[in-house]
């Protein structure tokens, strides 16, 4: 059976562009993976989030590490692990990467910010960069750490987030090719993709380019193909429709005299097992009592 | 400030009847808290299916235990820990009753079928129940390691669930209640919420009585009032819309030619950022500063 | 480079006998490699004990896992897991052996007690035995669950242990063998070899016979050897020596009017650091300083 | 029952010194409290040797959190957590003191060193420090996150560590004092205390100082107390002896015939499970069984 960095590649080589969901837990890990998604990313703001814990770098490596281990448990499409600042320095940055290929993840992304971090689209977070030597550091960590060379360090660039302009995110990206990193992320928190399209048309690097257009959301497949994207993630629209519907949900049957006024709009009881494999141990018990049965020890 | 089983025991002394939200995670729970419900139930089956486990004894009391302080963290409602079995015999429960009262838990639930268990509601599983004296037993045991009195010990018949009947319901919910229960969940599997009245009508005991109606979900508020229940439990209504509505978007998402497709459905940005409390950070730095200036290290 | 699972297996082949020390901790564990032992058990009375916590079903797979993967990720040479009765029944049996072999562990340790367990050496302790029907289920989930063939499922009997009798444990230990276990651990609590004995020479199966021998410790290497054993288990000497050692210099120190009047007698610092690879920091610290300046950054 | 902070502010005031024992698992842990020390040091340094990973901010706060929180299930004493720099920023530590607090823990130390940190006695380690007003910021976080006004925030300051002479160390103590630290533990490298001594004697403080005296092991109570010094933390004398113990066993049972070699020196199995609180399994049994009877279940 192919790793999932395997698949990764494979599937960047084969496709157009590689459409991406995003995931905090491994239920919706699952639903990208049955909706036919190319991968997951497990991000981190959409994990804090359902810890209710702000995305400013205070869940641990090892909380985040533990999501990401039980999406893989739970697919067989390749898991990408957002890993913010890299939880610290090139030693940490090191000690990650082993720790997240060991558990099957296909790649992990690491950005140019200051540890701890704040969520780029908080409106007046802070949104100071690191400097490029200090960054570039991290990524020569990462590669070194890394064993499968399919294995995937994805360097995020924050330079249009913290606005620094096209040049300085150009500067940096080759930078972090030049130090190891095997695919860009380019972030933006515009209205619009114009500086995105700008980054990508301007781009001179190999290796693939990455966008996640959650505030540029009227930009089209085709327009990010055009300009030579290879994946786009869509970070966190799971997170917030489970976010709205639950809480509508739960408005109604706060208010509700039975269940019945809200059970139609619920996915039924079997749906669920069947996500969750309840009917394997039901399988998985009658292949016992078969081979017990052969055994000679039930009748 | 109040404990929450302090507050929980107040509120059963107070209404008439609770309404109880189902969670997995911190932000259902806290979705649960914001919509006005008394209380989290924090559920196994729904737990175990966030993790896309079998709901079938797989995860551990470590696995559930975490989940259950993460709610306590970020809530100020009582939460109730679906324990199911106890995680084994009267030595473990003991133990989860101590780790559950520490770190804030309100209360918690055991049933009484054999460990390993199966979801009560998954056609043609597992029933089997444990002796009543051995079950007895772990309520002794859960009972002698609480420290707080008010911390709930909640015993959980499956009796019914197991074609038992409501006479033997009753001869155990009693003999629960004599070794030390402080509640009483009479669980049945039917359509119909009959069998549950005919329990309710019947039972003589003095603690409160409570239902998980997923089944017979066409019983009213006003019906379980009068038949004597105090708490009424919607166990996994918010996974099975979270579920739900994830695969829709997921679903749409994939074929579609941009974000701003389902943008329109789902929770902004500022509404996740609200519930995980990222503006705390803001007014947090904002404190600091000020004491900062304060004592001359910034002018 | 060879899983770890492969590497015992080689050893089994080449070597007459193999030593396995007990670790209960990352640096045991790494102890046990240091002094060339061919595998490390990680045991749960071990790991239980620097818990604090009872030797008795306490624990959960959960937490052991994460003590075994500490262990693979320290060391070279193979971790064989004690996982007691399985955590359960044939489902969590089945979930255990996937886990298990995910992180790196070379084989795990499964034993035919009724969960919740209690220490086979605690006097007067519970012993009962699992019906051999019921152990066979266990073993044949273990063994569809593995996908590595190398990867060793090793059966216990505590027939011994439970006083049933030589012939009880060679009726059980052949029915597991046929079950697919990959090597039968035959425990005892005499203080004479005498059972084991009898039971290795009464012996006709295929796979390798394990000993603990904790209670018998007169026993001799060359015995084991001529006895047909393949693999000794010392399972909780390092354990014994640290609480020993630890004692008596706290109790010292208690007293101690100065450190220097134990700090002769305790591995220094730098003994430590070797251990834990304080020095591989500086040496990735200089490797990621060369390579910054190669791409000019430092100079 | 009163909590571990409590206990440890009552130390403060009622004795002259008071011997801290540093531990890094639940049996150390109680093995401290046996041999009668007055608190437990939890030392991130021991704590990542067992771990067999680099002293390097390497684990994160999930993981040391776990262990002191064992410490506190084990322990009637009051455990102290170092938390080497905070785990990052003001955030970090606001978010740090309060998952301390709710374990139980009486209290943790943070040190006024650059995230990620290296050990203070490595040789040529990094020792950069953070500016004082940075590290006055967590302090005030800290302080602001408590609840328990027991509960300890101790300030390490490692300006002797880092050569910044007595004067730039009795400046950031004073500093630390003034924003709302509980305790000042003043680290050094050097052979002799003489350094210690001057500060000691300068400082015009009314919090408590704490030294961990691994480097000048030669000085005695006598001197503490009479330089006023609080607390004395003997930090990883408890590791070095299981260290060195267990290398020194597993030397000469890798050679030896037969466990008898070294079973003499170590301690006895019911030793072990004295610690682990074994034998309250069974106590709990024979009272469930009592009662069993009381109620008619067994005769």
């Amino acid at each position: 059976m192919p790793s999932g960095s395997e698949i990764l590649r494979n599937k960047i080589k084969e496709k157009s562009i590689l459409k991406i969901g995003g995931a905090f837990d491994g239920m919706s890990a699952k639903l990208v993976e049955i909706t036919e998604f190319d991968a997951v990313w497990a991000g981190s703001f959409a994990i804090s989030a359902t810890h209710a814990v702000p995305d400013a770098s205070i869940m641990t490596m090892t909380e985040f590490l533990q999501v990401a281990k039980n999406m893989v448990d739970s697919c067989d499409i390749p898991i990408i692990a957002d890993c913010d600042t890299g939880f610290g320095g090139p030693s940490n940055v090191s000690y990650l990467v082993k720790q997240y290929e060991k558990v099957g993840v296909a790649g992990i992304s690491i950005e140019d910010k200051i540890f701890p971090k704040q969520n780029s689209l908080l409106e007046n977070g802070k949104q100071e960069l690191l400097s490029e030597k200090d960054f570039v550091a991290k990524i020569i960590a990462a590669n070194d750490a890394k064993i499968e060379p399919d294995f995937m360090i994805i360097a995020r660039t924050e330079a249009l987030i913290a606005g620094m302009g096209v040049d300085e995110a150009i500067k940096r990206a080759t930078a972090y090719e030049n130090a190891g990193a095997d695919a860009i992320l380019i972030h933006s928190k515009n209205k619009s993709p114009q500086e995105i399209f700008e980054f990508c048309d301007t781009w001179k690097g190999k290796i693939p380019l990455i966008v996640v257009p959650t505030s540029y959301g009227s930009v089209t497949i085709d327009e990010l193909i055009n300009h030579n994207i290879k994946m786009v993630i869509y970070a966190n629209q799971t997170l917030r429709i489970a976010h709205k519907s639950m809480l509508t949900l739960l408005n109604k049957l706060k208010k509700a005299n039975s269940l019945d006024e809200v059970n139609g709009e619920i996915s039924s009881m079997e749906e669920i097992f069947e996500l969750q494999k309840m009917f394997d141990i039901k399988s998985q018990e009658k292949n016992i009592e078969k081979k017990l049965k052969n055994m000679g020890y039930i009748t």
